[in-house]
């Protein structure tokens, strides 16, 4: 695709300087060339605006002298979202139903909807416009996907379950398959029917090969613009808030409740039937197996307030070694100390 | 579906208080309207049953005064387990094997079984009766599926594997990949083929996305009952006993042997070549790199008895900060007396 | 299968003690029967040579005496990959592009390749000799497969990425799924798309369920030779060295440089944007936020270098709570004396 660097300015709003040009890609500074466009988002790499071979550059309004043809931006990363949208090529290029899948004769498939081939789409389920469902996934029976949604190939969606608008879920992930859910029995673990379902509000992305269980009875529910990353696990009944950010390989166990906008770093894991307050910040591979109330910001397994854990982990922990030694130390100075005033201790250890 | 009360109580050989109704549906206490059973396992959910809407309730002995419509149960998760089992709408409605699968001609399927569409039923493989192989899966040649198994879409199974009775697989899980072998040459990792097996006794369920590599010379064997959660990882070789828990994110190296009603907690991480006895409870996100004793109860990474992580890592180690600032105070506090007494210390530090 | 020793030591090159025989397949020393070859890697399981039943054993040239029928290696891990070779029936018995499956016109297979029933393979795509994809994958257009590749059941390399050759892909793995990037709006997180790609060079083996993303402008790379694990997490924009091992459930963070010939322990975390040296060994579970330099070995989270994470987290730690207690007792024992001489401290505590 060819875009003019005046018509990329017009979309996005902004004012470009230099002269117009055009552009046919975009990416990072140090790959960049002639035909692409690039973008200055972190003021360490300014040195690279003087080495690129960028045909223009997104910077904000402190760098515009420093480049030839610069689109001016005071949210740099907000307008190469916005710009990099204008360059991209949806994968899959097929429209409609293929003859290839397979499509009960309930089911409710929007006329703008892509079913690739080996898709199964099961008994009474509905399709909304423009969905596209890949190859090789499963939709189960009387599920309701929204519209404009995205599933990549070998998704699977158990029954019951309900998609909302703008959803994507990315290649191997599966929605509503049974919590671990067992009552104990003198003959071993009895299989507890997860008869619930998962509900995935709007604009919800769910990374490659996660994991979102149905809940055991009512609902696991997943709030409008939360995004979560590969190869996350959400366990049943769980509660997810709105615009939540779950990094990779997060675990989240069943029946936990989590408030808005948080974030939760890569592997960490937050035990079961825990409460977690909005605007909640938990580090990568942190564990948090209690409740945490809003503007929390830990890190630890166990957790501990974000600011104790740097110190206590990150600094004391390592220096711990000299510091059993120092404490010997210290206690046969004091020995020392004790036995020329005639004392005599022992303090048992 | 509707049940009588006096059907239900009559099916789980419970008395049951208050006048018989219908029952639709099972639901928690605070979601439950009067169609519904509900339960209380918990005491301090207790003031729920004041508030509740629910048709009926399964309480213990204690609680039946506070409840109009009580099933008297003395194991109540049990019971529930019970209950929901009789409102279970099993996932899927096709039967019989679909000629839109791949099924190879020698493969030996029970007339009971069925094969959805665009399931690989490979060469010389058998499939017990009543079990059900939905979408996608694949079915390695010479593989031999119990009865009653339920293969949930796009499960793999590679080539000659062994499942049991009973046996549940979550959509995407992998049985018998290949384990992770390598040769050190001086070209680099050689692999070494992986020519043994995975072999699954009776009532096994594994979860979404899971994956048990197969042996290397022999097998990977998973004893009876025993349950593993989504996104477990089981290394090559590795013997996992009976009526174990395996949670969320688990990772067993290879040639690990585990004993019997065995708890291991999310993303719990057991290292290769380790031998865990029986009755051992890991709890989640711990290290474990060396043997454990039967009834062991270990977490942390590295691992140490329970009692002590608890006092080590959830008490000291976030008060470590000031303790350091302490036994600087104390070592001031020290010098001083010596050096009131004339004397010249120098620790080193 | 049935080979002589004789046989066997000829195509290793090496040379065999007592009677030839016909060997069968390949077992551990105490799992072997009369047709086996066995082996001796670890000293430590010596004994064995007297109880086991193999028909002919590995050893090295000090425990040629001990055994009736040996092949003499001076490297016996690698002729065991070696001789495992020999006996290995591979996965999978078709040959050619099945019917069954989906295949683009335009798409480039060669004629040894094989593409099985459920395949998908879009627009564009190049398949090399030799090269075998299995049920349920889903290759998207323009991507590229080299030769002698193996895409077990239900991998997903989605459009634009190249395998080179020699590629392993173990099931359920997703290779080129979207990258997690988004830009903050006041509206939520605004998904930037990702239009990079992965790339994969020769010799590379990815397990069971890994997820490895594709770059957000450019490329996600994996070097020649690496060996990933199963459930493993590759971020988008990674630069993945040579020769590296990466194992189970690793997840690396995006945009992270890793250099040759590291080995990334079960569940470590890595950092984004972090760089990482060659030769560097990384504890299981470590977390690794930091650039590390060449031969680094760390462990822990936050990682530390590993002799120190021996003492530190290993031993010190545990012993903590007594520790503590010990200080106690410091402190009074020092003011016992203070008060003696008069002082009046108070350590403000």
């Amino acid at each position: 695709m060819t875009l003019s660097l005046s018509s990329i300015a017009k979309q996005l709003g902004l004012e470009f300087t230099g002269e117009d040009k055009n552009i046919t890609g975009v990416n990072t500074l140090e790959k960049a060339g002639p035909g692409d466009i690039s973008f200055l988002v972190n003021p360490k790499y300014a040195r690279l605006l003087e080495t690129t071979n960028a045909g223009a550059i997104l910077v904000g309004p402190e760098n515009v002298e420093k480049v030839d043809s610069a689109l001016i931006s005071s949210n740099i990363y907000l307008d190469l979202a916005k710009v990099v949208k204008l360059f991209e090529v949806p994968q899959g290029r097929m429209t409609g139903s293929s003859e290839l899948a397979y499509i009960h004769e309930s089911a409710d498939i929007a006329k703008s909807a892509t079913v690739y081939p080996f898709a199964f789409v099961g008994e009474g389920v509905t399709i909304g416009e423009n969905s596209t469902i890949f190859p090789g996934c499963y939709i189960g029976e009387e599920s309701t996907i929204g519209t404009d949604c995205t599933l990549y190939p070998n998704v699977v969606v158990m029954g019951g379950c309900i998609l909302g608008d703008n959803t994507i879920i990315q290649p191997g992930a599966v929605i509503g398959a049974d919590g671990f859910g067992y009552a104990q029995t003198p003959l071993g673990h009895m299989k507890i029917p997860q008869i619930g379902n998962v509900q995935l509000e709007d604009n919800i992305e769910v990374g490659a090969n996660t994991a979102i269980d149905r809940a055991a009875l009512d609902v696991t529910k997943v709030g409008t613009g939360t995004k979560i990353d590969n190869l996350v696990q959400v366990g049943h009944n769980v509660r997810l808030g709105n615009h939540c950010l779950v990094v990779g390989q997060v675990g989240i166990g069943g029946s936990t409740t989590i408030g808005d906008n948080v974030v939760l770093g890569g592997q960490a894991g937050i035990a079961d039937n825990v409460t977690i307050g909005s605007n909640v910040k938990v580090a990568g591979q942190s564990g948090v197996n209690n409740r945490l109330a809003d503007e929390s910001i830990v890190a630890g397994s166990p957790y501990m307030p974000y600011p104790v854990y740097l110190k206590a982990m990150g600094v004391c922990v390592p220096r711990l070694p000299e510091m059993f030694k120092k404490i010997k130390r210290l206690e046969k100075r004091l020995a020392a100390l004790e036995t020329t005033r005639g004392e005599d201790h022992d303090d048992g250890c």
